[in-house]
């Protein structure tokens, strides 16, 4: 997963990327990058491994010039872990400079590869969005939206970017709108980013949400909505929803937070837990359900489990060694509410399932009687081909086993996951504009096979290692 | 303010030490060391600026050796922010080598700094802790034992110490017992910690808590409990029960979630908020606080702030400037929560008033319609001169104004501290056997005049610089 | 300038790579990489700004994997300082991985890179050998070695190149062998490298050089010498001999250390200094010619300056500012030697002048009476648009002021400059074989018109900053 | 061994000294460090491992403030390599901030220690010029003149010394001068350094050498010359002369280069080669005398050696793991010099003989037919204790091996030594006021009996690690 910002029209446009690239943190936390544009369409970028905040130097936000901007926070979805796969992607190319933040995953990269491969391109990196970045180039348009327009008729899958050429800014949304990206003005200089939590830290307004299909040209502080992309039925992420986006953002037209608390009450009507003590959360992504669960099911909720902040984020870290010890690290019970308690706790989502059994244990060992686990999201079964760094079908535990195997597996005394209907019907808006792919496996576009997939990966680590 | 961490008897201490410095990380983040010592008495040390997943490496980690390690992470309270106030101080000595980890803060360390200068010792660093380590080695005693009790029987003021003189640790606790420190077993190794959540951390049972005055001499496995030092009336601070303390440790007797969580519903009496839609807290050191108060009000409990993890903790960052940009950084608001709202923000105290005034600023611009702040804690009135960083007089907003001037510096509808009783009381244990001097100014030790304290600091800070 | 080195069919080629580069370090201190490709043609990647001891650590080295490696030391020739166009290249193409390094410089980049990116080319870095990249991979030919060939049949001027298409290496010398490269073999292992230096230092047995046009393909042990480029009059770059290949290196079939005492000699007989009390070198550069003059004058050599060996080379260092100030840092006089004698100086080369007044003055200080400057080379007239890094012709002294203009400039009592004639028959072997472009502006080549170059890199600059 | 810089009244005087230990590198690469002291007396400080251009970055430059700064090189000779270990030491004591630099070592160190900590001092590093610290804070008196003088009684040994009390500066130099101390002024700033070539740089003219036994009170430009300490034999390290000291250097009132070139030319008087074909140096300490040894026996002048000066000095690296490794990585030969040929190769000193049998074997390698090994200073066979970082007796391969068995072991024709007599009648001075101990095991004070020694070492090396 990946967060995208893009500043125009403002004299400290780096810094603001830079604030927004703060707030966008949790979407990415193994690279960060910003290129910045200077009237006379000189770039200058800097990219480093880790967080926002190691990355940046005071001295290095000081050598950005020019008043267009774009950053680029990275969780590896494709392509390795390594420098040279950090975006914003800069090149020099046939219209001037070009640099380009993307956030989602193509479906039809390896295919794409190859042909521009054997076309006699070379790529420097193993990302999909190097991809997008040889098709414009290679356009006989002299324009640069329809260089842009061209590329992305060849591409399917999930991609909301944000491009600069020269110091022209570009705007993008794919036709199915799997990946968010908020609109804002503050004074005269425009603001796009992933989430309205980045429009906030910079001050801006929200101006509106770009709807699926948008490519939006913005100079100048000029805000021009070109012919949008062919039109598809809309595939909102359900899962950015669920689990990925901050709970004060407002993205797909509602509310991260009340979203979430609907997640909860509908869970506590689907799978009430009669005679519980105590409802708590696995803080801090299912606090909204936590607090919903109780309300609807009168529970009393209690903080049982505290996080160590000083640790990141378990989903989106890339390695799974040590993932099982980590679980230690990152959260404690607080005994006192635990012993001899009947329990439920509620999460998210189940991955692997192997971070919950370990919460689950934790809370059996500070005393808990009975253990009642309840998701705020069905059963994941298929990976995520848009933009989410889900394992392969082998690793997602609902994927392979029944609820009770799974029950059995984390050693809680009763299970229950909330029903995909429940999941789209919580929604303020229209229930049917989501994609739920992972939840259900139907998914919007053709996906590779598994073993492309892997042989992708594979060729693609074969690039570049170190 | 400072965490503390001893290790004995175990093949891996430092990397015991290392885990429990991980979850003491709240207590200081300014720089981190850890000292082991092997069977040879040789001992290895290191120290560096930052949070402990900075400053150590698995290399540097690999190069520890012994059976027997202390750990310390800090935030300045005495000393200025330089690498060589870092601890554990290391030294060698008439008795060896000797590791000193120190929470709390002297109250005579002026005096007594100025008669060891006197009397010709030299100082490499401006912590008081200094001090005491060459009161140890001025000591005509051969016991260790008798070295540290002598050199104690000429400090005044708040320590928990981890001491190592060779292989052998020893563990104390000031008369009045200032600053909480666990004692824990795991497997035939010993280990004491600030916080009973480093021994969760280090898979280690609480054994029980250190009483103030306690001298233990740990060694092999084996504890033995020195005479106690000269008795006093307990003074536990009472500050890490309302703010301090992580709320899944178990600290003075009792559990910190569940005393905040009861300092939450007397303020919900105390001061009630009648009418109001919503109530919630400043996260998350207010989080059980809000619980409370939504508990005992029938008030609905929300997430109207939420906080970016990736920054630190506001109140321990040592340079104010730029503190209010951090507010923004920091936090966010929910909008949909707050518009047209009448609410209630629970925090847990209030220093200098900056960041609450923040953060009514921002929830105000989310719509809110009536701010009611409430405060689970009494103004803030002196200084701490026991270890916790609270600044001067002058700079602590409830020294200088009257609780009607601080709700219209902040711009709240109505703004309500908790009682001085109302915190006493609320604890499950003694009421009489607590420090509020920050509350009451009732110090109980002479304390050093605020002309003294400059002086002091000033004098420190010409020492060493850079 | 920059120093090349190939190891192939090694199982520690990297390290061997490695050591190379150590050696070859004179060649270039701005960057340094190394690439390696295993068996399964996996490559791994490490390149860095700096000193070779500077970029490579052992956990780097220990990452490395293969029996084939290339590594690259460069001084900016094109393109400026940034990490992106430090070498070696490694991009993934039609047919697999692809890596080079590449010694020289291109006289028809700017065309070229046009071309290319009017078809649709990015440019990732401004280098001129990312021209060579994208030419080899739009090539329709199937084996790698056609598609070099055809590649390089579209390119102009400089080149030594070491290529890796996945585990086979490429060794390229252009039709003129502008550059040396050196081919050695040691045990099974093939090594190339731009000097004979890299092969001593890594155990290799120098088998021969490279002729100009020469086109390798060495896997597993064997070296097939494949048709060789279109044959053109060699072309062997005179200042290689005169400055910048090492002085216990061969190349070109002749000892530089032979052909600098000889350059001393002939430097003698041409501009003797009758009278002088003694003769000393500017080090250590220029300490074989002195020497050499030493040897034919009968004027007693002395070491009268000395050189702090822990800064840089003068020449190779990429920014103007504070040249001056750096003669102090770099040499320090004998005062001794120098009061009240008449001294001769001799220098290999002077481009702007500013290191040789500075020197004069030094000398002059120390107490020197009278100071002949002779430089054993001819006055440098032109820029050399073949991989040195001389400045355009606005900079070089002895392109816009007459010998006498110098002399004064300097300050000296006597300048003298070799003959070109003296320079090239100086040369053990045939005095025609060299390029002379900077003494004598008769390039072998079309160059570009100075103005081309100027546009040349400003839209480099342009392309990627910071 | 160590270089030291004081600078008195200038306003850049941290750069002054930064330029200083620049041009002292030599003495020491393990660590650096500079205190600078402001008119307030506020002291600041940095101290790092490594070379002088990797420890001081432009920012920590900046950082420095005040007139008064002193610098400090240091390359182990007691204590072992840690930062705790590097220098200058910063203290405050009674007096106020006390920092001190030392060149040089403490024959009773031992005894010392072991009293100050009987005592109830505590020491944070292992170096004995803790101790000095120790002595001066301890002394009763009250001004710091007398102080130092009072601690300078109690110590035996070499120590050249600057030191600050405040913003006043000292120089010392021990009573028998082992080390040399050089003063020099520039405009109205005082600067003393360890060697003339540091006053060359930061353009200060030499005023004098600091004579045995001086103690000097430098303030605000003025320079006043205390009572000496009690006189002794001056004992001048005639190894600063033979190879540690700058040859550009004047040192004990003569030119390091011309006694150097008077050794060689003895040398050649003493142990001819005749018949040889060509004699050369090891570079770059044995360049005058080799240039002596050809001058004295008309054996031609030749450069076989070349140096890479990437890499540091051999005999100044602290770990003797994979030195023999290192002759390659430092030397290669200039073949073409040496096939066929007799050839005399002359070197400063030989200690453990591993790098001369290195040299010789890849001499040989190269083709020449007879290996002739001429030494420009007598056997060592002495460890010592004054400060240059000898092995123990048992490596010193003179020590336990004679001439012949050396000869056999290095592999060579010949083997000759220069006399004793021959080295000190070299001298320009008086040649009965050098220490020679190292070569004549004839030492000037009591020193520490191997055994006790090694168990300082030991202990010092249980007081700190990592």
């Amino acid at each position: 997963m990946c967060g995208i910002i893009g500043v125009s029209n403002h004299p400290e446009s780096a810094r603001l990327a830079y604030l927004g690239l703060y707030a966008l943190q949790h979407r990415g936390q193994e690279s960060a990058g910003i290129v910045s544009v200077d009237e006379a369409g000189v770039a200058r970028t800097h990219r480093g491994m880790g967080l926002v905040s190691d990355v940046f130097s005071e001295g290095v936000m000081d050598s950005f010039e020019g008043s267009t901007a774009i950053g680029h926070t990275r969780y590896s979805t494709a392509g390795s872990s390594v420098l040279a796969n950090s975006q914003p992607v800069l090149v020099r190319y046939r219209s001037g400079t070009l640099a380009l933040g993307h956030n989602g995953n193509l479906t039809n990269a390896a295919e794409l590869r190859r042909e521009l491969v054997d076309g006699g391109s070379i790529f420097q990196s193993t990302m999909d969005s190097e991809i997008l970045v040889h098709l414009i180039a290679r356009s006989r348009h002299r324009d640069p939206a329809d260089q842009i327009r061209e590329a992305l008729g060849r591409v399917e899958g999930a991609y909301s970017l944000v491009i600069t050429v020269n110091q022209v800014m570009y705007a993008v949304v794919d036709p199915r709108g799997f990946r968010p990206l908020m609109l804002g003005k503050v004074r005269d200089a425009v603001v796009v980013a992933s989430e309205s939590c980045a429009l906030d830290i910079v001050g801006a307004g929200a101006v509106c949400e770009l709807e699926p299909g948008t490519l939006l040209r913005i100079e100048g502080g000029k805000i021009d909505y070109l012919d949008p992309l062919p039109p598809q039925a809309p595939k909102r992420c359900v899962f950015e929803l669920v689990y990925f986006s901050r709970p004060d953002s407002l993205i797909f037209g509602e509310s991260v937070d009340q979203y979430r608390r609907a997640l909860g009450r509908r869970l506590a009507r689907e799978h009430p837990a009669l005679g519980a003590d105590c409802v708590f959360s696995v803080p801090d992504s299912s606090n909204a359900a936590a607090l919903g669960f109780s309300e609807a099911s009168g529970i009393p909720l209690e903080h049982a489990l505290i996080r160590n902040h000083y640790v990141g984020r378990t989903f989106i870290h890339p390695v799974q060694a040590g993932r099982d010890a980590k679980v230690k690290i990152k959260y404690n019970t607080v005994r006192d509410i635990l012993a001899g308690k009947k329990v439920v706790v509620v999460d998210d989502s189940i991955v692997r399932g192997t971070t919950s059994r370990g919460l689950v244990n934790m809370i059996r060992h500070a005393g808990a009687q009975e253990v009642h686990f309840r998701v705020a999201s069905a059963p994941i079964v298929g990976p995520c081909y848009y933009g989410i760094d889900t394992p392969t079908r082998d690793e997602l535990i609902a994927a392979n086993h029944s609820v009770a195997e799974i029950a059995a597996y984390l050693g809680v005394d009763s299970l229950g996951y909330l029903s995909l209907e429940g999941m789209v019907e919580s929604s303020a808006g229209d229930p049917t504009r989501f994609c739920d792919a992972c939840f259900s496996t139907h998914y919007p576009t053709p996906v590779p096979s598994d073993s492309a997939k892997l042989r992708l990966e594979s060729e693609a680590a074969r690039a570049q290692k170190v």
